[in-house]
Order: structure tokens, then C-alpha cells, then sequence
């Protein structure tokens, strides 16, 4: 999608052909900067940092990170310590150990001297699939939203609340839970965006907030206290969020805070969806709950938070009382009973082992 | 009760024997600083500005502020702008309007000589019943607390989340949620408070934490969405918060984001009590979600944020994406059939007409 009317992916190669170039999301929204990724540490240490985030970018990132190690030692040793280092950055996003997955059986099938060229070959097929996916995705979740704008007086937007981002700079273009809005919104349906804040971390306002602004769609930021009440006088119409994982029962992990959000749709009769490409879906596991590891955070990132302040700096302030311990769990999951429907590339589904098998035989029966 | 070992209440009168000095909520948790209000428009900008918050201490700052009016001048018109002033400051809290009405039924009765002597001694009465008040919500909220320690392993802490700030420095002294956990902590029963951040005014991470911290009480800030997944994994024993404005039928009005803890105390088992004194209590109205007034504050709220820098000074840093926009609904009502129960000074029953009535048949005869 478009920053300052130029078109960018959120991962590509520098021109020098081997490194591994990504916006700096830490960074976002107030500066706009670029890191070049030239080892797998330095790969592992911009996912562990969130300079990358968002399940599908996450996988992709780590993807290229096997490619700048098996360009340099292409022996197994090798190859299975950077899947090993690359592996252990972030416990929650299944994308990530799908992506190694993919990487170890395309590299591990072929002789060393032959890796390094198939390592970047894999990772920019990774990245293109995914946008590929996050397009239909888009295209399956458009419906959705059209319906409900024909419902509507003309002229009334769709209103359509998400957490956290999963936009176009989770993933490498489009987005998932963003994906139908900015169709709906190319298409002419008016549709105005919730934005939640999604503290700690604040991806909603800084960065969902940021894409759709760059995009042009008209967008509200609201605190994460604020969407059950915005739900109770009929002013959101829709939710629409990502997933770092889903299960095999279609049980949904995303940032925390989306199961609240979930539970208040349910109590007012909004629909709640979840967009995601199907390497999101962990067929091995059916209870979330129960098996879904969830990340738990530094505290630092509850007490503290930085912000752009008034001398043009941007500033770390605490907000938490002096003395304060902080605990910072970073998702939570979303049973399926509470979940309107998943929006796949392959269409959309009910939320339950029968919904994702009628899309994804071939996966539903390799796991069973 | 206390700040670095010194005894406080949250208002009282100055060495000069007229004004009323309050605390500076603005400024905590970083800074201690004491304001003094030396006539009715100071009272309504501190209540305004949120130098002073909290229902039942709006209503004693209110009351003062008539004092402090009809010191200067008695006359009916005069005394009628001055609850007229006060009584714009903030929507939502009906302790205000409770207040006021009782300062203009003593006063109007008097000759207008005999007034300002008399509005100082209710404005002491209002806050003196309202620290009793509490303490006898401590008191009925305590064997809540109690039974469920007795029901855990020896030594476990009772997990108590609470929303806001309902503690003693949003009263005169004491507090309304967080009366019976410093009783039950006094009284040697382990407790640890899940504290809400409370976005966007941070009540919690800055208030509460503060003022448990003063008293020694174990608790932990978390991000407002972090609860629901506590409890999904049993770790809230109970929920308890305040209110701004509880109807004749219990639903509650309380600071946005108390409703998406109630569906997830629901949803969990988990109980949820609400503590209020009975002036908080608006017997005209029944229907929370249609009648309660909900006050949107400014933008600024949501997209700033002030905390302590690293060079030691507190500033505000804007935390959302430039250009993007902010809705800040300040208060939500959580139903009914959310509540567990209402504690008050008088005990605890259901939320419910019934359940009221019986605690408080005059009242509700009365309104009925």
C-alpha cells in the first residue's frame, strides 16, 4: 500500500541483492525509517524487538532470516541453529514455526552449495503467497461488508471496529483484518473505522491509525475501554481482527484484549470476525485455551510508553506509580463460540472444526 | 488514610479557616502538590480539570464551593448561581447533584446572615458522612473478601481486580471499591489488586497503584486488556469497582471499560461487586443504558498522554498516529444482570429493584 503516494511492501531486498530491508515499526508513526537486515541475528533481534511484528511478516522476516544464514554457512549445522535462533524469538505467532517449517524442508532436501539461492528464492515465494492471500482475503471479506451497506441509509458508513493491526505492515502488503476495508473503502462504500488503541503497545493508534490515514480511510482512535460502549448504542456494526494463531476448532489468540471485545459483539448481536491466511491455523491443537502459549512481555512496556512530545523528540515517559509492578500478558484467546466467522482466503467459514474443514479438506484431514 | 506516613484526607479547610485546600489529582502520582480554592469558580474549575475526581469528593468539593460562594455573597440569586456553576462541571456523577440539592435545601431555608456559616458546616457534615459511609462499605465488602480466602490454600492472596480509581483519594477518606481490600489487608488476610490502567486518564496505573502502594497493599498494573484473559486462566478471584451513578434498578454507570470486565466476569464465574454509597444512587431513573447521560470528553485525552520523563519532569507526548482522530466516551453502564452485588453502607444485596429496596425502603418508597 501507499506511504506518501509511494507504493512499498513491508519487506524487500536492498540493492546490493542480499540484504534484507524492513521499516522500522518501532518507530512508526512519527518517523518513517528503514533497517537493513544483513545476518539471521539481526533478523531474530528485529523480530524479538518488534521492529517487524504481525504474524505474516513475522514468517516472512524469519524466512529471509534462514536465507542471510545459509548465504553464509549453508552446512546443517548451520541451517538448523539459525532455524533454532530464528525459531525462538516469539512463542504465540504460528506463522513463524510455519514458515521455518517451510524453509527446513525446502533447504534441508538439497545440497549445501545449492542452498543459499533456493533460501532466497523460498522466502520471496513466502512473501508473495502472502500477499496473494491477504488479496483474497480482502476479496472474501468485501461481501461482508457490502451487505451491511445496503442495510444502511445511503451515505451512512459501515462502522467497523478492529484491535490492534493487522493491516498492510503486518503483513508484507494488504493486510488481513484490513484487507476488505480498504476494498470496501477502493470500491466507494463508505465505511469509517474504530480504531483501538491496543495498549501497551499502542499498534492501533500508532499504526493502524497511521495505515489508514496514509490510505485515506476515515478512522476514529478510541481506548480499549470504549468499544462495549460503543457497541451498546449501535455505533459498530462489524468487527474485523487478525489472529497470531487459530486452532484446529477455530478458537482465535490475537493481541490481548480482543477476547473483551469479542464477548461484548456477542452481548450486542454485532458480528465479529477474524481474518486470516491459513498458515495462521495450528491444526495440531483444538483448545486454545489450554494449549495456546501466550507471550508474556516486559513489564517496562505497561509502565513506560513513548510518545512524540511537544519539543519534536520522541520521548519515554512512565505512567505507571513509582514502586508499581506491572504483569503483561500479550494476547489472549478468543473462544469460537464468540466468533462470527474467520475470513480465509478460501472464503468464509464458521468458526468451528466443520467451518475450517470445508475450506481446508487437504489440512483438516492431514491433522485429524 | 495515609501518604508517606502522614494521615490525609482528600479536603479540608485551610489554617486561614475558609478555603479549601484539595490535593492536585492532576499531578499524581509523580508530584504531591496541595491546591487552595478560594471561591465557587476555583471549586467548579478543580472539579472540571479533574483536580479533584471521584463521585463522592466531587460532591464535598461542591459543596464547599457553595460555601465558599455564599461567603461572599448569601442572596438567593447568588447562592443559585453558584449550584448552577457547580452543577455544569461534569455529567455522569450524581453525587454532585445530591450534594448541591442538599446544600440549597439548608440553605434556602436560612436567612441569608446565618448562611455561610451553615454551608461550611454541611459542606463538613457531607464529608464527614461520607468517610463513615465508607467505612461502613469496608465493612460489608470485608466478609466477601474473607470467604474466599477461607475457601484458598492457606497463604494464597485473595486476586481482586478493580477498574479505576474507586480508593480513598476519590472520597473524602477510605474509598468506596477499595475500602473493604484495605480492611481486609489490615485485618491480615492476604489480598493482591489486579490494577486497571485505566486509559485514558490512567487512573489506575497513576491513582490507585499510588495509593495502595502508600498502604503497603500487593498489586500489579496491568493494561485494561489484559483482565479477561486473567480470568480466563482463574486468576481474578473477584472483581470489585466503583460508580459514578447506579439507577433504581442497579445498573451502573461507571468509568468506560467497567462493562467489558463485567462480561468477563460473567463469562468466567467470576463475581463482580459494585461499592457505592447511597448517594451515588439515582432512584429516577431505572434504565442505566437509556437514561445515564455519558460524558465525552476532548480528543486530547486519548491522543496525549503526560508521564514522568527521563529527565525527571512530567510531559505529554501524543501517542496516536498525526492527523488521525479521537472519540473519548468517559463512562459506560454495565447491566444489571452483570452484578453480582451492591455493596453499600447499609450491606450488600442484589442488583435489582428488590434488591435495593430492601436495603433501602425509605428511599425507594419514596422515589416509587
Amino acid at each position: 500500500m501507499k506511504i506518501n503516494g509511494q507504493h512499498y511492501r513491508t519487506i524487500w531486498l536492498a540493492q546490493d541483492g542480499w540484504r534484507v530491508v524492513v521499516i522500522d515499526q518501532t518507530r512508526l508513526p512519527f518517523r518513517f525509517e528503514t533497517v537493513a537486515l544483513g545476518s539471521a541475528e539481526q533478523a531474530a533481534g528485529a523480530i524479538r524487538s518488534m521492529v517487524v511484528r504481525g504474524a505474516p511478516l513475522i514468517g516472512a522476516t524469519a524466512a529471509y532470516g534462514v536465507a542471510l544464514a545459509v548465504r553464509v554457512d549453508a552446512s546443517d549445522a548451520a541451517l538448523a541453529a539459525a532455524l533454532d535462533l530464528l525459531g525462538a524469538t516469539r512463542p504465540t505467532a504460528v506463522n513463524l514455526h510455519w514458515a521455518l517449517s517451510r524453509m527446513r524442508r525446502v533447504l534441508s532436501g538439497l545440497p549445501v552449495e545449492m542452498r543459499a539461492e533456493a533460501a532466497y528464492a523460498e522466502a520471496a515465494a513466502i512473501c508473495d503467497e502472502d500477499v496473494a492471500l491477504c488479496h483474497a482475503i480482502g476479496e472474501y471479506g468485501l461481501p461482508l461488508i457490502r451487505e451491511i451497506a445496503a442495510r444502511k441509509p445511503a451515505g451512512q458508513p459501515v462502522n467497523i471496529l478492529t484491535h490492534c493491526n493487522a493491516g498492510w505492515i503486518a503483513t508484507v502488503d494488504w493486510g488481513t483484518a484490513l484487507a476488505p476495508i480498504y476494498m470496501a473503502h477502493d470500491a466507494g462504500i463508505p465505511v469509517h473505522v474504530w480504531v483501538d488503541e491496543t495498549r501497551p503497545r499502542n499498534q492501533g493508534a500508532a499504526l493502524t491509525a497511521y495505515e489508514l490515514g496514509g490510505h485515506g480511510v476515515p478512522h476514529t482512535v478510541i481506548v480499549d475501554n470504549a468499544g462495549g460502549h460503543l457497541m451498546q448504542h449501535g455505533q459498530v456494526d462489524m468487527v474485523i481482527v487478525g489472529t497470531d494463531r487459530t486452532t484446529a476448532n477455530g478458537d482465535v489468540a490475537n493481541k490481548i484484549g480482543t477476547y473483551l471485545k469479542a464477548l461484548a459483539a456477542h452481548d450486542n448481536g454485532v458480528p465479529f470476525y477474524v481474518a486470516l491466511p491459513s498458515p495462521t491455523i495450528d491444526w495440531s491443537i483444538r483448545d486454545g485455551l489450554r494449549d495456546i502459549p501466550i507471550e508474556e512481555r516486559a513489564a517496562r512496556e505497561v509502565t513506560h510508553l513513548s510518545g512524540l512530545a511537544e519539543d519534536g523528540e520522541v520521548r519515554s515517559v512512565r505512567v505507571v506509580a513509582p514502586g508499581s509492578a506491572a504483569a503483561n500478558p500479550a494476547f489472549d484467546v478468543t473462544p469460537a463460540r464468540l466468533v462470527t466467522g474467520l475470513i480465509t482466503e478460501r472464503g468464509v467459514c464458521a468458526a468451528s472444526a466443520t467451518g475450517l474443514a470445508t475450506l481446508f479438506p487437504d489440512m483438516a484431514n492431514k491433522a485429524a
